[in-house]
Order: C-alpha cells, then structure tokens, then sequence
C-alpha cells in the first residue's frame, strides 16, 4: 500500500486467487506522511507506532478511510466483491488499549482473540465476499485503538483456522527470509520448527525477523496450515506455490504423525 | 457529526430507535478543518464542494474513516450492532462522475439508483446489523467519488421502500421548517403536496429549503411514507411521533384513496 504503482498489480493478483480469502492492510508510510504534514510528530518504539489522540485520528483516517476503501474501489474494479472493515464493524475485533508499563503507547490495543467473530467473518466469506481489513479495533466503550496489522492478520488466520484450511501470508518488500540480506539468491524456500532452530543458531535468522517467526510458528501451532512470507509483487507465483518463490513456513514432518 | 459533545447523545438515542434502521451521515465540516490544517483551498458552489484528488483523499479519510468508525464504535457501546460501510464497499452504491457542464465539480458522483444493491442492504438489515453508510461512492473502475449525503439517504429510503414502510429522518440543527426562521415557535410541523404549495406561494417556503422539500416529496411520490426533517437533539420526541417535534411530509389525504 506504499507503492500506488504496485497496488493495482497487487490487488489485481489478488482478485485471482481462488477460494475464500480476506486482505488485511497497515498504510503505516501514508499514515506518518500525514503527520507530517499535519506537523505532527512521529514517534516509534521498537517498531511501533506511539499513538496519542491526533495521532489515532490519522491511523483512523489513512487506514480505515483512505487505504481501506481505495483497495476496495480497485477490488470492486477486479469484480472482486469486497467490503471493508475495522475492528469495530459489527464488534467483529475488539482490543484492550496497552497497559502503560515501562511506555505508554497511548491508543494501542491488544486484540482478544477469544472475542473474535468468527461467525461474522464466516458469514461475510460464504456470502463471497472478500472482506478487506483495516488494523483499528475498539475496546467495547466507544474508544477506537491502532493494532498492529501483522498481529490482526494472524489472530484472524488462527480465529478462521477451526472452519478452514488458513493460508497465512506475508506480502512486503523482500522476496522471503534471506540468509543473506544483502544476497539476492539466499532465499530460504521452506522452515520448519527444526530448521528455524538451527538457523536461528547458525545467525541467519535474527533480529526483527525472530518476532515474525516466533509469531510465524505460534499461529501455526495454533491451527494455521502454513505462513508463506515473501513479496507482494509475487502473489501469483506465491499463489500458485511456485517453489522458491517466497520462505514456505510450515510444521514439518511432525505435523503428519 | 459537527458537534462532537452533541454527538454521543443522538447517538444514544438513535441505538434506541426499535425496528430496522439505517444511519448515514455527513462530516463537511471536518472535512473543512482538515482541508484547511493542509492547506487546501475549501471551494463550494450552490453548496456542493467542488472535489479534486486531495479535497476527495480528505473527504475519504474523514467520512468513510474518521466519523464513520467513530460513530460505529459508540453505537457498538450502546449495544447496536452496526458495520461501518460507503458506496463501494460490496458495489452497493455506484455512481457516475458529474458531467463538466458550466462547472467542474471534480470527483463528485451521481447516484445511478437503479443500481443500488438492495438485498445487500436487506441482508445486513435482516442480521440485525445497523448500516452506517459515509455518502462516499465509486464508479466500478476504481474511482471513489463524493456523493451528498442527503441525496443518499433519499435515494436508499426509496431502494428499501419497495421492502420496507421507510421512514426518512433529516436531521440537522434546526427544529424543522420554519414558518419565520428568527421564530423559534413557528415550526409547521405537518406538510402535505397541497399545503406545500399554498407555503412556497405565500413564500414561508424559500431558497435552499425549496430544494430539500422538492426531494422530499419526490421521495414519498416513489414509496417512501414519509419524511421527517427535525432537529438532531430531538431525535427521541421525533421518532416517539410526539406532534410538534418535527416537521412531517406526508402525502395527506389523497395517499388514502
């Protein structure tokens, strides 16, 4: 949602897949760009956004507005159906705003994901409509909160794993988990639980990209068939499960017993 | 939506309307703060906006993001199960870019009413889900487009009519029509096609309301019962019927032959 060239060739992509399925979006560039030109300030911590009411009213109006309903204008255009949504469309995602601990990151929720509706999400999917998903919850008092958009996808991919066969994936910028960031040719095709162990081990695996697997292989764990991550300008190679096409992570052999 | 202290109480007592119910809304003058905080000129004619891109990103982001999930999440606290919803979401209101005539209006669609998707209206409305609709629509190629808010809410009225008894509520600051609008004690509150003409040729009716009871009455004449136009703060005396809250158009007599 970054690239506004790439998006209409993502989407397009998209309103090929088989099967039910539902996008879920961040717009966080857009979002800061916004601040910015609002002079208000951007304020990170360790990758999260820290959201005081301004702030919130941006990711409200970038996410659930501007990005939310663009994707679904284009998917429409695809002859996809698609409806857009929060978290606090039909109560379908609700969130605990952070407890202030060491930080306070202001409107930031943490989902339940026992309080997910599944049978709205169901309902929307057997319905064929593809539901197109901003990452704003809201905590059942009227309060709206910014969710990280990785977390919502996998607790819905978890959520959705008790009625069917859930493909998690991961579209950004990279082409998958390299072992070499800076090598093109390193891609990691497929991980297990094993070889996430050794990579980790071995230093190919590290920093940021260790809360994505630990996230990766704990949805997994939880219901999810497999986690593919890799890039967005390859879902139809990723979709078609072109081999070396993205990093496949899945339970292993294990998963067979 | 202007007033944000007035707006938890009409919303409260809009979760207390029995019966299926449908809110749409507006935000123009949201949209104005935040055109002018970037920037962007405000240009109205006949007090239609005229629209281009960056006056339609904002329009998206404040309608169909900012007072649409906020209205969403306080109806969700008062125990009303709504989802959050504009014209493109599921193709339901589709509109066509206003021809340039003597003037450009830029992203500004017409409603083809025809094409209204009546039964993923009716489906929501049988689930017990409240739509709350942001008067933004698209033209199936992609293109969000900003519709009048008034004009949505006639033209949906009259899709459901054919389904549903549907009774149209504006509401706006006033009481009502005003025989004298320095005259706080001068509502009329029953108009009828022959009373309103007899109100236009004495001249109680004039400017900008002649357009409003034009729609109104074209409304009813195609199956809508009828039409309430009264004050927001007294939404609970108006849907309670209590005479002398509102003004009502009606079809009078002749509706019974």
């Amino acid at each position: 949602v970054d690239n506004s060239r790439e998006l209409p060739n993502f989407l397009e992509a998209f309103s090929r897949i088989k099967g039910r399925k539902l996008l879920i979006h961040g717009g966080g560039k857009k979002a800061s760009e916004l601040s910015a030109r609002l002079g208000l300030p951007v304020r990170m911590h360790e990758g999260r956004r820290i959201t005081d009411q301004e702030t919130l009213e941006v990711a409200v109006m970038v996410y659930a507005g501007l990005i939310n309903k663009q994707i679904v204008a284009y998917l429409q255009a695809n002859h996809c159906q698609s409806i857009g949504i929060c978290g606090a469309d039909a109560g379908c995602v609700s969130a605990t705003r952070r407890p202030i601990q060491t930080i306070d990151y202001g409107f930031v929720g943490d989902i339940h994901p026992e309080q997910i509706s599944k049978s709205f999400f169901i309902n929307l999917l057997e319905q064929d409509l593809v539901p197109v998903f901003a990452p704003i919850t809201h905590d059942g008092t009227g309060q709206l909160l910014n969710t990280n958009a990785d977390s919502v996808a996998a607790a819905l991919a978890v959520a959705l794993s008790s009625a069917y066969k859930v493909h998690l994936l991961y579209c950004f910028e990279k082409k998958g988990v390299m072992r070499n960031v800076s090598d093109e040719n390193s891609l990691i095709p497929e991980i297990t639980p094993d070889s996430y162990a050794q990579l980790r081990e071995q230093g190919y695996i590290r920093d940021g990209m260790i809360p994505k697997m630990d996230n990766a292989f704990a949805a997994i764990q939880a219901g999810v068939f497999d986690v593919v991550i890799g890039s967005a300008a390859q879902l139809s190679d990723i979709v078609a499960g072109k081999h070396g096409s993205a990093t496949r992570c899945h339970p292993g052999k294990d998963a067979f017993k």
